[in-house]
């Protein structure tokens, strides 16, 4: 069988992989402007022996392809590359050399463990029935987002299946985990501004005091998630800001700004917070006097991971790593724009935990301190070389497989 | 195979299994008080030559065996079958002769489901390996519930694998559906007096105006849903009732009254949104120096699906009525005391949708009109027949069963 | 001077003061039902030698005129004379004889305190210059009570100056106060019935929740007190009543009820709140989904006291009582319908303390053990006497006026 | 009579005083720097021929005395000479030389209107019957403020009664105003620091949301005005600022500040609202596991007019000045630390109204843009000389007592 090969060159490669992270890691690059990023990852894709690198899809993501000898499906690999604006505060011998610029969230490892399954795939081109794509994605911090332009680019017309993994600190490294249905939350935000009437803080009767106004604008849209949202489907509200007054102890504040942002999955229920967020916070203004500017922005739609993949893949790692290793997880309120992927195409997005408490380990994305557990490239390029192995092999009896069909 | 014979057997007991759903509509009792209903069901059982039955398990409760031929596994099938406190207003021809008492919750249905199984399965006895242990269970309305006494009575000791159905209406007859994981909900409820002091209502200052601090409670405990609940997990808090004041427009209320109703599904959530509701409406009441009582009582615990179960009878179902016949269904956030049933062993809890918009059938379970379809009595029995077939039925390739193994 | 002899007639007619309260006491008559107490005033009034006596004045006010001997101004008092629908509770030899009625505001000490200043005064009718006019009024309690009818009937079309007192327990008796301004409240009363949408309590995303909504109404309604109202001027705004819900766990309630009152002084807070209790009620219901209807209904105006006349009548009692039986009181939230007197002639409504813990006369108004210190029958004439003794005797150096300098 | 000749020769000293109010105003010193001021105030008085001038009463003050010829009572009168860290934007010829310093509330005024009565009442000397104390009096305007210093300082131990005056713009020139009893509020401060536990936006179980918190807090504490506190007793809360979060979108605020003020007038009302801002405050932050700070400062009493000195200079001054100059004004939100003044002996501090609108004199007291009618410094100054006239003048017959009797 094809995998137990691969995996042993893959663990070959591990200390390149790891050097590939680190290097990425030391040059992180914002979203959008990943312009070394970018043709670090074409030049080793080309360095590997792949001729087909297309580059700028989308504006900026990479793509490379793996033909199989024998016909079979097209299965696309995704990995994102672009860093975060935050001062990296680690410590790490390879820390940023970019000020202000941070690989926070483990794009340098999703990226390090795609170009490693790419490299030791190479090799094994040959035995392949189908073709394997590398989609090597920009921009995936800032909205729009590089991945529903590449989408849109039709990165995905020739793929079948797209799969997908992120790294997870600091939950403990030694666990591959997978979530069926809605995964990851679309990530909305607004601001709003509630336009009272300033006056000494003495005679309220002459004003309409915005801080009082907005205050009831917080307490009462606290019902969109308790009461006007299906109790069965997620959703979180949350105001993150409320500034209003200038410090003085004697003035009624003329304005109170508020802005938050909104979790949410069913499209239904995010029509209905975006919608009642505007028309309650307009009738509670208007009750008390006041106006209202509301703006509410659209982040990435929820990521729903197609059930048949999902279980699919839960199959196979468990088969590959043992029951133990693999778990379903809960969905997270958390945003990712390889949503725009599985809108266009079945698959799957899937989970590497990454944390190392005795090592240290044990900051959450996006913090300074972010780190993860460097296993767990390896682990990662392992999901990737089983999801090969199950659409790609040509098996006599492929049990796996027939496993996955039960029901159609 | 066994079930396609078993099949039309079932369905050549239509029109009786129709007279016995209609015998028990007609004769309701309520819950703990199912005394005629009892001695029907164990007569039924007899009478179909059933020699091991017995009665008041649990304090009500039935069961006979169906022991195979040869050695297999035990599937425990449970049927409820007590009425509820509601006058009928059907108008159907079969109507309750017991005032104010009514199967509005579909209990006659499941019954005469069950004991139709019973019946047919008992030709075809000697053809089985494994045991059917029917458990025809009181009291599922009200709590404490007989499933709980049924469980502690030892009635699943000897069972491997359990499982129910219920059915739902107005949901239009056609669909049998499943929900993996939890399914139902912990339905508790509480009582919170808010002890003011009442007073003229032109000198608020010498009272403690409870219906101010009652609204402050109502508008504050939002946030258990809204901000202190994770947001992935399911939950509900209503407050239904709020009483203070005898209608006089000049005096301060003494006392607010505040009833309602949690429903959660993950302990934790439960465990958080009793404890909060309880030290939050205290520190709230002295904030406004009133005092409160509050009583919090638990309902059935969370209904949790087994999800290989769960999975498995999807699959069954999908195979023997067709995909198009079989969905999943999101979690509800009602109450069902078998909860106790699959906290004691792996098993499902399933669905048969009942309504009938065409004859009229549109009414919600415990609506005084409530009523079903009741083809959907043969469909209910063709699941049990389904499982039976699964677990009791020797093959040569059973590849359903390898089927539900996967990842094991 | 009069005065001196008068007080001694006034005492001597004591005994009998206290027989005609108590008769008063012993037969209540709720408002405008007085039949019997009105005879009974007419008769006595023509027993003392009154010949100018008119009943039935705006449907049932009597007055009486004492025209003295040389010209002056036309003095008028007014006592009211209706009891309340209360069951009485004192224990007292004289209580009421009707059953369900009760004197629990002292309308009969005001009655009865004014009867025996007419039947001491007719002995000194020709000392005097002017004209005293008594008036006995019906229906006090009851919208929209008797005095704006016997206004709009004229009773003040020949009257410089109006004079009115109220006894005030438990306040111990021994002062006589008053309150320059605005003394008692314009008592109004709303009723507002908030419309959502029923359901199941498991399911508050296919309701309106009456309950959630009506509490922030109550909540936010709190404002127009503590931010939209003028805080140098008066205004009390209670929710007395909340009622939605069955008393069910388990469902959301449809409508939710609420009763209150608002007491205001300044005519301009009274249009506000009034206005914008609709008008809040009805955003705030219109931002949850719900509808509602306002009914707010008007009593009687704020009572106001007129500066001059009120200083005056301070100074009068002070020079007659000494000054540390005299005192300011500051406005009372409750409302009386005397305001229509104030608003119609000059004039001030005074109060005379009538409680006496040491007997057990520690009641409020309005209470069924309310009860006064009989004395205060004889103080509250004093003070009708002093009145007319500034008013209608003719005096070469008139003390009082030297008595009132100010800043001594 | 004294007082028509000096008030000749107060309209004949107009030009001068205009002069020193100029010269004050474009030489303004912040509270409790006002070193210049205090010189030229004391050089002015010196001039005048005053030989009895102290100077650093209380840290700063000065005073002069005005001995009459005969005994009588001592007269104080006050006037405050601080200035305003406000930038001036008038574009008056005299504007404020010093750079974000201005006499933006009138106290300029207060002084030169003072000046001019010491220099005009130096030259009458010998014809008065008592004392004039004239108090002139540093920072009024910050905390701890100059008034309680000077009292403390024992700069009322030998006066009897004490007067003080203040400007009121944009009120139209032409009115002298008075109030009885509380005229100025108590004038308190307070932050409120709410610590919550921050955290990702989208969850927010895992924090304590100090915005929701914070929003709540200012929610309830809105009843401790509309419920908690005597109605018939003024009281103001505002909270002026809230400020939480950093303006992202996605983070929930660890902390959210409140800051406000308190007015109110009775002591109880006072004492009751910083109990319960600390005591709500604390248990609404329990009810919802975050904890709080609260630092609730004092500011001045409440200003309380003596009635009966108040009511003698109402006469005084419609004796003088026409019945239709001088009106009763209602109670003012602001705070004035003559408090402390008329806390330690009686008196009364009184408005002259000083706005033009035709001139464009609209702004309020601390508006930058902030002035008055400069023949408001005549008009006070003659209010000054009524009150001397008053006390220290012999006269056969007190035409001031007649004129004060009430109830013509």
């Amino acid at each position: 069988m094809g995998y137990k090969v691969w995996e042993e060159a893959l663990a070959a490669n591990y200390e390149a992989t790891v050097s590939w992270r680190r290097h990425l890691h030391e040059n992180p690059e914002p979203s959008f402007e990943e312009y070394e990023t970018r043709k670090y990852i074409a030049e080793k894709l080309r360095s590997f022996g792949y001729e087909e690198v297309e580059e700028g899809i989308g504006g900026g993501g990479i793509v490379a392809y793996l033909r199989g000898k024998h016909d079979g499906p097209t299965i696309g690999f995704r990995a994102d590359f672009d860093a975060l604006k935050i001062q990296e505060a680690t410590g790490l011998s390879f820390s940023s050399k970019n000020p202000g610029v941070m690989h926070a969230c483990g794009h340098d490892g999703h990226t390090a463990t795609l170009l490693s399954v790419a490299k030791v795939m190479k090799e094994y081109q040959s035995s392949l029935s189908g073709t394997v794509k590398f989609i090597f994605q920009h921009a995936e911090e800032v909205l729009p987002g590089g991945g529903k332009a590449m989408v849109e680019a039709g990165v995905l017309d020739d793929v079948d299946f797209v799969y997908g993994l992120h790294l997870r600190s600091p939950l403990e490294y030694g666990k591959v985990t997978y979530c069926s249905g809605y995964a990851m939350a679309a990530p909305d935000f607004f601001e709003i501004k509630i336009q009272g009437k300033g006056g000494h803080a003495a005679h309220p009767d002459s004003t309409v005091d915005s801080v009082v106004v907005a205050s009831y604008v917080v307490n009462q849209l606290q019902s969109l998630i308790s009461r006007k949202k299906d109790p069965a489907k997620s959703g979180v509200l949350t105001f993150s800001t409320f500034k209003a007054g200038d410090g003085a102890h004697n003035v009624i504040a003329d304005t109170a700004l508020l802005k938050g942002t909104v979790r949410t999955f069913a499209p239904e229920v995010r029509d209905m917070i975006e919608e009642k967020i505007k028309s309650m916070t307009e009738q509670i203004c208007k009750a008390h006097d006041a106006t209202c500017e509301v703006n509410y922005g659209r982040g990435y739609p929820a990521l729903y991971n197609h059930e048949k993949e999902t279980e699919l893949i839960a199959d196979i790692f468990k088969e590959t790593f043992g029951d133990e290793t693999v778990e379903s997880t809960p969905l997270r309120m958390g945003g990712e724009d390889f949503a725009y992927f599985l809108e266009e195409k079945p698959g799957s997005f899937f989970f590497v935990n990454s944390g190392n408490e005795e090592k240290g380990i044990i900051y959450p994305h996006h913090h300074p301190k972010f780190d993860f557990d460097e296993r767990a490239l390896l682990l990662g390029g392992k999901c990737f070389l089983a999801i090969i192995d199950h659409y790609l092999t040509e098996k006599e009896t492929n049990k796996v497989k027939e496993s996955a069909v039960v029901g159609e």
